[in-house]
């Protein structure tokens, strides 16, 4: 299975801390080793990295971690491998583009025998589970509300119903952002922690590695980091029940 | 106006050298500093960056000169901004699926009041005239053949056609490819040339810089190089006559 990470901010903020830690799990201190990627929301812009190499040993993944990219809104995955090979077009996160906005979308899961009816609009360039049901969800989006998105609510309980859907296949931990809202769905394992004032100092569990974020913030700062399994020794994360979606937002689930 | 850079290659190649000397052109030898971009294919998959800081100054320019990411067909742009403001949702290159492929798209020159109606497919994220007329192309494109791409000569018509048309409205200098063409379309300014057995040394125009090919290739290896203006002052550019599409594969055009 795979590893998430996504983070949402009231303010564009630099993910180098958590990436760290994350970036860790892809082959060094677990055996997520198959690929990795990072999309970062820049406004309406995407930067997306994504790599078949190891995020441990993939010289962008350095870049990463040396180059504070500040974003409101960003989903990364380190990948091991279990439907489809170790290709590019196999890493997530993937992109499309809907209602002229890019949505970005990871998964961590296993769908058994997900050959859900695609009409054409959102066809995978790979062979993964995860690009399918994400064009799918895109696909009924699209049916379902025309080329006018929604209000967020509607849209929550729409993504609601169709996560769920998904999920009835087999487990699909997910995240998926317009750039405004990130939507998190957990099936089995997701983690959330929202750091606001007064900041604290964190500890990486991953590696010997601190960050006093009081050092590095403003009072009205405010952020949600959402991943599979907890990233820091020192703080307390809260756990998604099974079959639950968070939509998060400004830095705070809704 | 913005300059474009395409390599089109028969085995996996690194652009490190040509992008060396074009990236000089971002703010450096020359005025294009509006941001820019590059996408590799890697088979189906896509590596695409942009950053909406000059490709001189820019922390990602400098990890693409000197990681050699090996890619049978590149489409690079340097900005000049003309139409929408400078951010990461303008930077070309832009990407959309259409038939279970991923589109790379980058355009130099002006289009003036060129508003064609987009049925939803496909729509612009930002806001330049080129994301407009890259997303029309593809809506075209679909609407003609449908949900299965044609064969390439049909393709190829259908898309001079199209530029045809779309350059009527302006100055439509542009590259496309889908990973395994490369088509570029000439206005007014292109360039290229094929690089093959016997390799020679190349000298850059823009940076004190020469490179023996025939220490870093094998004798079947053949690269087609595209770009706005000659990236080398020892070799001989062939100039593409305005009006004219040509469709590279393999490292040669057809």
């Amino acid at each position: 299975m795979c590893q998430l990470l996504g983070m949402n901010c009231n303010v564009p903020t630099d993910i180098v801390f958590s990436f760290t830690g994350f970036a860790h799990r892809g082959g060094r201190t677990d055996e997520h080793k198959d690929g990795w990627g990072i999309a970062f929301f820049e406004g309406a812009g995407v930067r997306l990295f994504v790599d078949h190499e190891s995020a441990v040993a993939s010289p962008v993944a350095e870049l990463i971690k040396s180059y504070p990219i500040k974003s409101e809104n960003v989903i990364s995955h380190i990948r091991k491998a279990t439907q489809g090979q170790v290709a590019l077009e196999n890493c997530h996160p993937f992109i499309r583009e809907l209602w002229g906005r890019y949505w970005v979308f990871a998964h961590n899961g296993d769908l058994k025998e997900f050959s859900p009816t695609l009409d054409g609009a959102f066809r995978p360039v790979g062979t993964t589970d995860s690009e399918r049901a994400f064009c799918y969800l895109l696909q009924q989006l699209r049916r379902r509300f025309g080329d006018t998105p929604p209000p967020l609510d509607t849209l929550r309980q729409e993504i609601d119903q169709l996560t769920r859907e998904i999920a009835s296949f087999g487990v699909f931990n997910m995240m998926l952002s317009d750039g405004t809202a990130l939507f998190a769905h957990c099936s089995t394992q997701l983690h959330y922690i929202v750091r606001q004032h007064p900041f604290t100092q964190a500890k990486l569990s991953d590696e010997d590695l601190s960050v006093d974020f009081s050092e590095v913030t403003t009072p009205k700062d405010r952020v949600a980091v959402i991943v599979t399994e907890p990233l820091t020794t020192n703080e307390t994360w809260h756990s998604f029940e099974s079959g639950e979606l968070k939509v998060f937002m400004d830095g705070a689930p809704l």
